[in-house]
């Protein structure tokens, strides 16, 4: 079975060679990228990002199990954070996902922060394409940080859902650190512990001091991931704002501005990796060249852009 | 007086319109970074970095104090992390520096996230080199968070230092995160609380469980900054490492490694600032054309840069 059909017909083998390629930028991986291409805009595209702790992989995971009950497939993307200087991953705790990985009708993958912030965003919007068109109805993207590229991730999706806990900070804090303005629904997951009511509040709060971006309207769910409470709710609530923005237009809106975005950083993705062929063997010389003040940086710089597009 | 003689001078007013205008990317900014060029070089570049609320910018403060008292000039710089939303300014306690502020002697200034991560970094290089040629002995650059756009300004210095506390977690935690990987000099602030010892141990620990860094050289100090405890220790440290470092050639090597990475970030900001001048126009039309499936994501990306190249 060639890697275009195994991906199309949703083998798991297939699906996890052609993600491998698209993630290591493989004349492989592009040929099956275009060719799935007509494929792809079934599948609904959700986003989790949050602080750590909050437990977001066991809500994902209680999700999952919720979404294979109603018999759809379903893949998860969980964008790792990596240390940039050891490239091992930080977390050890993915593979707690337990249920689900058995399951032939769940498709999961870890991709690892390696290179660039743009690498990481494209390298998982290919993969989400390589789901998209195995014929999964769900495609959730997990970012376990919330550094601003993981943020940008999870808000490249249809639907972005922010998950706090009782622990996790109050709203404020939370409202502070940028990433309910990308919320489009806050779970308060761990909803059983002390706390849980007075972060709604706050949210609330918050979300009143900020009416310009329709903020009062964004519901705030609770649940208790573990004991799977309150996860067939947000997936009743997801379906549900899906399809008031499959009738109001805001769905295709959004899709148009998320792939404007994916299309500038994967010409930037492009021409960075011609600029590098073209120039990556002159960098040492001009460098020297700044240091013993023969050429200033932004005349070294020049020089190397010029180098680069010569061989175009 | 002209910038570029109010710069060399070390005129505040002109020091702080040229960063404006190097920050920008304004014609007058290249101006000048192109003439003050040759008096680069002679200012020492140290970067700071680690969790928030360990007392770095007290740290730096009490550090400038102690640097002013042998009669040098000092320039700061704060790299905040701004929400990439907001535009707003996270942290609003960038003025309590204030011991400092009133001595003409010491510079400061806050870089704020604009834009992208390498418009950052060439940004806080090029107020760098505005400073040092203002006739600065000393560059401090204080990242506020530890994010990796963060961690990556700290490194791009001669010398690096991360700041923890004991109540910034243990030492496993810090090598977790990657920070310790970049650190010349650990610095354990707040030290008069308990747990310093403890985490200088689990430091040492960790620093023994990867020997292939030289990472058991690396000193760390302890000290109270609020108090300027360990302030004095600390600049003779690094003025100690950095005096080895001359010696043996490291030196050179690290501003020959740093200049390497900051070539090809400029040359990056210069190719991408090309790309949208030329190709912004058709990202709309595009982003349709992939979504109705007339093309695919990586067809219409080349025919962006296709579109860039073409003006040059």
């Amino acid at each position: 079975m060639n890697l275009v059909d195994g991906v199309r017909k949703g083998d798991p083998l297939s699906v996890s060679r052609g993600i491998s390629a698209a993630e290591n930028g493989t004349a492989e991986g592009r040929t099956l990228l275009d060719a799935i291409a007509p494929l792809v805009g079934r599948a609904t595209r959700v986003g989790f990002t949050g602080p750590p702790g909050v437990g977001k992989s066991t809500t994902i995971d209680a999700l999952v199990q919720v979404i294979r009950a109603s018999g759809d497939r379903v893949g998860v993307i969980a964008v790792d954070p990596t240390s940039p200087f050891t490239g091992g991953a930080l977390l050890g705790d993915r593979i707690r996902m337990g249920k689900s990985t058995e399951d032939a009708g769940v498709f999961m993958r870890s991709m690892a922060t390696r290179g660039t912030t743009g690498g990481l965003s494209r390298a998982t919007q290919d993969a989400a394409d390589i789901l998209d068109a195995s014929g999964v109805a769900r495609v959730l993207i997990e970012t376990v940080g919330v550094g601003q590229s993981e943020v940008e991730i999870a808000r490249a999706a249809d639907l972005t859902i922010v998950i706090l806990s009782p622990e996790s900070g109050d709203g404020i804090q939370a409202m502070k650190s940028g990433i309910l303005e990308i919320a489009d629904l806050v779970l308060i997951n761990k909803a059983d512990r002390i706390g849980a009511d007075k972060l709604e509040q706050d949210l609330r709060g918050a979300f009143d001091l900020r009416p310009s971006r329709r903020q009062a309207d964004i519901p705030i769910l609770h649940s208790v991931a573990f004991q799977g409470k309150g996860i067939p709710e947000l997936l009743n609530a997801i379906d549900l704002i899906l399809a008031g923005r499959r009738n109001n237009g805001d769905f295709d809106q959004r899709r148009q501005s998320n792939m404007v975005k994916r299309l500038r950083n994967l010409a930037e993705y492009m021409i960075e990796r011609d600029l590098w062929n073209g120039a990556g063997g002159k960098l040492e010389s001009v460098a020297k060249d700044v240091l013993n003040h023969s050429k200033t940086s932004y005349q070294a710089a020049e020089l190397l852009v010029h180098e680069a597009l010569k061989t175009r």
